[in-house]
């Protein structure tokens, strides 16, 4: 951590219910209790390790308000109605200080057509290409070698980090945060088989990005064949994440890293997909669903739906048979053990 | 969409039969019969929309040339031989006015080594870099931000998307299309074990993308170890795809998104592989095969194999075996109620 | 190959026990035994191609040290200790010679911020970015739009190739190579669901790669919330590999393509993960486990294991599984039939 504050600056942000003890420490880092050292702020936040804030060695403490411990010498603890929200704060002013907002401007090496639009309190950061006709809105921030295509527009207060491309014709809305390395509007994949080869069909669709949309590293949206895909308001995705073309994303869903969605599929709102999930084409998967880690989704599913495996299957069906499975040994020797004593009893019988 | 058509326009693209009606509209979007709006064009591709055709308000329609019905107030039909066909034919217009080829030259923020060959038609765009002894032909688009090392070639009408990479030795067929963040000739993933320690086996091979090869963002295609690694003509593959070092790819596959290549893999002609597959190294899956989405391919397969799992199995035997598997939690009770009837069939026999 | 060497060239390099036979051939390329033509190098390396030896049209050929053949017409074998020790070392050779170190110093096109630090013996290639307060050590080598953030550390002889981004804060050990498009220090993936909103985390924290980490194409490794993300001295990680937040990787580590590693897991040293395999979130992977291809590890595992499937099973436990499960529909069969025949003798006994 290249910052630091004093109790007191800490005090002041988070405006504690109570504080009991002092200490005299410059804060310099932020650390869990058991690994915490002298300079260190740490917090409660989950009550099973609630005996560890009469060892821990940090300096300062967020506790509960109802937390009812002495701090030790040279100790402070914070009393706070919630140390998670409380340690958030200071986390959010550490970001600001660590990466202030550059100043509004066009770096001097970036490549702005002329005929693109740049808001003044915008950033345009060194090596970054913004093609005709694209609009850049107030106070957005293109970090550095970014690509902005043609007629691509991106909202206000929009932050595109290093290496970044929003592809022609696409749009952001407000305060999306594109990762490093995030391609938006690449090609759909789509082809037709014409005589012994693959033709390629023309992808002239959009990708749009509400409100509040992030994506992690290096993910991939393609644009839709000639209308538009879609990632609703709020919903974040992590790296490495692949969108089809067509796709339709709802509100506040979740995908987690490496996720696939092929084109056409419709995931909608408060779905959670997690890592390496994959969801095929041409589907819908219903309102606030969970796909386990690693499932293959190949069949439309109702809403709430819980499911793991591929093809998928209920979760608890699936771990059920999961634990069955592992005795298909043993079975297959019981079977044959029956059919031997089933033999038996038919020759007694017959005798 | 930025470009707009007048009927009469649209009519002398797709050269229909015979029209009927007529439609004062100017065409501004294309959109699926059930969505389509005034001033939209739409298509019948699929019979089972048929029903759609009396209904949509899109004011251009393609249909089949055998189509029977007749137009809307205000709507004109055009009959074509394969509206799908048509279709295409009139997004690759609207692409071509969308993304018109740039004029050719080098832009002035280009980084362009002087031993570089670069043809006078082609296109360096801003902030690209080419290196010493690369060879850049005719008509070739390195849209911005593209990496040309050493000794690379990009053959004649190649299009590489902003921020691709076509690293040292490299060679690129015609009409390759790299989308955005494309890795090719990153080195082989090679290291031999010594002393604890694993120690980099230097690749220094190749990759060679023939003719009319694509592949999609952020996919990677390593370097041989010293020979090449190798995608045959007209292979499509998909984004955030893995190609190994020394793997051979056919001609004419198709490698959906997220699928993996492990070192040293024969992939043989019109292979296709469903999105987030996996092939484990030096193996060779057999011409024509369809290997499932999420599949891993532990061992060769021969021709036109068509599997799903991981190890895989033939297709139709996994999705029974998923069938029966769900079934195994009363099948167990069944066979535990085998147990007890013989158990007590031996005990009368007994007595 | 862009190189040539004599026979001499190579035998000086190699320093053979002895030799027999001579050649006049330059040596342009390497290939294999069975695939070899006038002008290539060959190699012994495993003795069940030892047939290939007497019929290989390589002009030059490593063999082990005991081997007995004679060479033919225009044809030199070399007799050394490890005919792959002693091609790697011809490897290396013809590695410097077709990537030469380039000289130091900072491309004019490159954007270097007044406060970084960037030593004298280093390379900052064209359009790379070096932020304010960065430090890159001697004799790095940032090859080409390499984007380098705020106090970022790069150690001594650290190579970035072209596309990569290291982000603010975020620290190299030596000798850390990236390939292209790497992302080094992405947000960690951290969100509060509060008002039915996810509400983003601050991710303030680093990525340490220790010495001799290598790091493949377009992989990501996210930042610490607060603390650090590690990987350990030594372990080499192929491309499209996610590592998410606060994960630390031991030394000596082997991820292959598409793996992924979720927020806070352990993985202790000598482990090797398979390509496409995924560990969950807060789990331990013990030391020298080994992890097969597409496994998805949902619960800790104890040191030295060796899993299969998702969730993961003993390998030779999800082997004979999938062996069995495919004899299920037999299986089935049979104890239908069991149950008809118990019928028939509880029937016959009652009777």
């Amino acid at each position: 951590m290249q910052v630091t504050f004093t109790a007191a600056e800490i005090s002041a942000l988070v405006q504690p219910r109570a504080a009991r003890g002092a200490t005299a420490e410059t804060i310099r880092g932020i650390a869990a209790l058991d690994v915490a050292a002298a300079g260190d702020l740490s917090f409660l936040s989950n009550p099973k390790y609630k005996a560890q804030v009469t060892t821990t060695r940090a300096s300062l403490l967020l506790v509960p308000a109802d937390y009812e411990g002495e701090p030790g010498a040279g100790q402070m603890l914070l009393l706070v109605d919630n140390p998670s929200v409380a340690l958030a704060r200071i986390c959010a002013r550490i970001e600001s200080l660590l990466w202030p907002r550059p100043a509004p401007g066009i770096h001097p090496s970036a490549s702005v057509a002329a005929g693109a639009q740049v808001a003044a309190s915008a950033t345009v950061g060194p090596l970054c290409v913004v093609e005709e006709g694209a609009v850049v809105g107030e106070c957005v921030h293109l970090q550095a070698q970014v690509f902005v295509g043609r007629r691509a527009a991106i909202g206000d207060d929009c932050w595109l980090m290093p290496g970044t491309v929003v592809a022609a014709e696409c749009v952001l809305g407000r305060r999306v945060r594109l990762q490093p390395g995030v391609i938006i509007g690449s090609d759909g994949f789509g082809y037709e088989f014409v005589n012994g080869r693959h033709e390629r069909i023309p992808q002239i669709g959009q990708v749009v990005l509400e409100d509040d949309v992030e994506v992690g590293a290096n993910s991939t949206i393609d644009r839709a064949r000639f209308s538009r895909t879609v990632v609703g308001e709020g919903t974040k995705i992590d790296n490495l994440v692949q969108v089809g073309h067509n796709v339709v994303i709802g509100k506040f869903c979740i995908l987690c890293a490496q996720v696939g969605i092929s084109g056409s599929s419709v995931i909608e709102d408060y779905v959670m997909l997690g890592g390496q999930a994959g969801v095929a084409g041409h589907l819908t998967v219903g309102r606030a669903s969970k796909i386990a880690g690693g499932a293959g989704v190949t069949h439309s599913l109702p809403a709430k739906s819980f499911v793991a495996g591929n093809p998928p299957l209920p979760f608890n069906l699936d771990r059920r048979i999961h634990v069955l499975k592992q005795r298909l040994p043993d079975f297959f020797r019981r079977v044959e053990a029956l059919e031997e004593r089933v033999g038996v009893a038919e020759k007694t019988s017959a005798e």
